[in-house]
């Protein structure tokens, strides 16, 4: 039980781990576990939006532990024009840190999950990933533009960075997001 | 759709709702979102050491929505001495507003599931609520008496309030947080 509040103790942190993408009312940037939390919640509420069958429960699971290697990571925006080199590396490394804190079983089955998601192949994971692309985007939408303004991003562009992964994992989800995207941009 | 994309706007406002509660870096309270994450890692890490056989994806459930209420109703800190008179009718009439805002359904749903939290009468409900006490212990621990110094609470005081609600759920987390208090106030 110390390995675990150790970790609950340390993944406090991703809480000052700031994104681009603004709040819906525009007073600050959101931070990585609030985001969590919301994604977790998409999930929950969306879930027959998925274009195969899901274990939504793993889904949310996926989606509360997604972030949490930008504690020492950071976050990487999809609209960064800076690649950085050794991402992956970094964040493979941070898994091993973060999740190495709990007791070795705990620890290898989140890295496992958290790995999965990575890697979108699985069903649960092509879900989780466009909720994760569909959240920002309705946060762009809601404030004139968010981070699409910031970064002078086109509808193209936008639809180019967005559509893959979000019908990849609900074509519905798409359907709409499109219909969002071509009203903002009108 | 429509109604679950409002729906899952709306909610953006809980992370705009400020705890009592301190990050464990001391750079800012907590809000209910980051909060409500936080809990449901609580839920995922610990779910073994709850007294009770539960189902942990529903007490994870629990603790995502169990916060929703307070965009409406607010934050109401276990150290508060004032009395809000009407506070549950508050909570009830956010509750039929917030998740009236989903598909009929599903609104329901989590009315229920946020009524079952509400009564701790459930074994799911009552590990969320131990949770729920626990988190907030830990933070104080670790930022020298936060809440508790703030607002001069005795160590009679913490384990009269937060006693009943932990062992309820867990007898081995309270073991852990009576260590935690006697350690803190030696």
């Amino acid at each position: 039980m110390d390995r675990q509040l150790s970790f609950l103790r340390e993944i406090d942190k991703l809480k000052n781990v700031i994104r681009k993408s603004p709040l819906i009312d525009k007073s600050r940037r959101e931070n990585s576990a609030e985001h969590s939390w919301h994604l977790a919640m998409y999930a929950l509420i969306l879930s027959e939006s998925s274009n195969q069958t899901i274990n939504i429960d793993r889904v949310i699971r996926m989606l509360l532990i997604h972030d949490i290697v930008e504690i020492d990571a950071g976050d990487h925006p999809i609209h960064e024009s800076t690649h950085i080199e050794n991402q992956e590396e970094l964040e493979q490394q941070a898994a091993q840190r973060i999740f190495g804190l709990l007791p070795r079983c705990q620890g290898e089955e989140l890295i496992e999950l958290w790995q999965e998601f990575e890697s979108g192949a699985s069903n649960d994971a092509a879900f989780a990933k466009a909720l994760d692309r569909m959240q920002p985007l309705i946060h762009n939408v809601a404030t004139d533009g968010g981070t699409w303004a910031e970064a002078n991003v086109t509808e193209t562009q936008v639809k180019k960075r967005y559509g893959p992964t979000i019908e990849g994992g609900s074509s519905s989800l798409w359907s709409k997001a499109k219909k969002l995207v071509n009203c903002h941009f009108e």
